[in-house]
């Protein structure tokens, strides 16, 4: 059965704390004629707010641990202010937006992470499986464009602070039994670099042998690393292709002249 | 026809700043097996975080005046905060909540109030013949139970603060049509009362005729009378019947065996 195309979109801090740069994409996203998620990551708004109320961001190897009051912060920011601003952009450019967390409409349930040697508090870990396709499918088979925050729940009445790349290859995965899924990672580079201080040395295509060499030479910078591992694991499980690459170029990625193309 | 019966609750910030009412409250909602959807106010909390963020709350003749901080504050607490936390509440008793503002799916498209003598800054002003009522139908039939913030959007990329009790009304104004609507308006009384230091001077039902009365004779205490004339004026345009109680004795409110019935 021929499945119809779905993108899920993946923007950054770096998109939405840039009101120029956020204004540009949202206009490229509204305009795009496939069926589209656009799954949003906080900013560096939250930390802005948080230490006019005091709330201290505390981190375990790069990992933000949510307490009570990081919890609420997030839930106002990411829930409120950073995703009701994209909402009303898409809204005015003809695009009918619709912002959820996981808990809107049960949309991602959630677990709170295990404590192991270290208690991330509230953040949720998120597993395709028990994301509800059909729920999915019936707001976009009604024209509604979702748009996701870095927020679960744990079915249990808590908010949970959720990585938004996390949840949107998950989502990925889980409408590939319903949708050829893409999923596009925007970030703050034309794609995945050959030199990392050269933008003009994107390398237009990563297969897992590729990979394995370009790790092998140490040809690649290491924070891309795990966003490498990720697509592939993603393209394992169902989706047609990953797309790594800047947000001012949305229309270029999505038709393959731009980005980091990755797939089997 | 016979419409099927839609019950349209709204709640204020007494019930949603006291975190046991709220929670014995939300169970209530959740186990109603009628139709329902959920509009709730903001409370004091977006006061008091406005205060750590040093956002200066400007009131004219008692209503907010929403400036661009004033207008981050609301979307933040009421969209975020507020209305993620009644969500995922309501999700742990089972009660499929889907929270919106009036940008989410254009549910509620509004105008920025005219400037006359006060500028009101972003506050918006809605009409009930510019609801969608297909797209509140639409979710409703699909086991979605709304939980609305009191927020909507000028359709030009803003947000705008609009006032809960008129939200509740509007939309169950626009929703008569498809349904027999019953507006409940939650305060911190237990009915519309005699004697307004005393709880056991409820009156129980309101017509025009006895309202007049009422008004005539000044029995009746006068922050109750503009809800009042709203509730008639809803009552004028479609809606079944308006019951005005406390939000502790929901259940008791929509049997009919609490608070006040205002009906033509």
């Amino acid at each position: 059965m021929q499945r119809e195309p779905l993108f899920i979109i993946k923007i950054g801090g770096h998109v939405i704390d840039d009101g120029s740069q956020l204004a540009s994409f949202v206009k490229e996203f509204a305009a795009l004629p496939q069926k589209k998620i656009l799954v949003h990551g906080g900013g560096k708004i939250a930390t802005a707010i948080g230490e006019k109320l005091h709330i201290r961001s505390v981190y375990s190897d790069g990992r933000r641990i949510t307490d009570d009051d990081t919890l609420s912060l997030v839930t106002m920011v990411y829930g409120g202010l950073v995703n009701k601003g994209i909402v009303a952009s898409l809204q005015a450019h003809g695009c009918n937006a619709i912002g959820l967390t996981g808990a809107d409409g049960n949309m991602i349930p959630a677990v709170k992470r295990p404590v192991k040697e270290t208690d991330y508090g509230w953040a949720g870990d998120v597993a395709s499986e028990k994301i509800p396709g059909a729920s999915w499918k019936m707001l976009m088979d009604n024209g509604l464009v979702p748009v996701v925050a870095p927020l679960t729940h744990d079915q249990k009445g808590h908010m949970l602070n959720t990585n938004a790349d996390t949840i949107a290859s998950v989502l990925a995965i889980a409408l590939s039994s319903l949708y050829e899924t893409h999923l596009i990672f925007c970030f703050e580079k034309k794609g995945v670099l050959e030199d990392v201080n050269n933008e003009e040395t994107v390398i237009k295509h990563i297969t897992p042998q590729q990979y394995a060499l370009l790790k092998k030479e140490g040809r690649l910078f290491a924070g891309i690393l795990p966003k490498i591992d990720n697509a592939f694991d993603a393209i394992r499980k169902g989706v047609q292709q990953v797309i790594i690459g800047d947000a001012r170029h949305l229309a270029a990625l999505i038709s393959g002249d731009s980005g980091t193309n990755i797939s089997l």
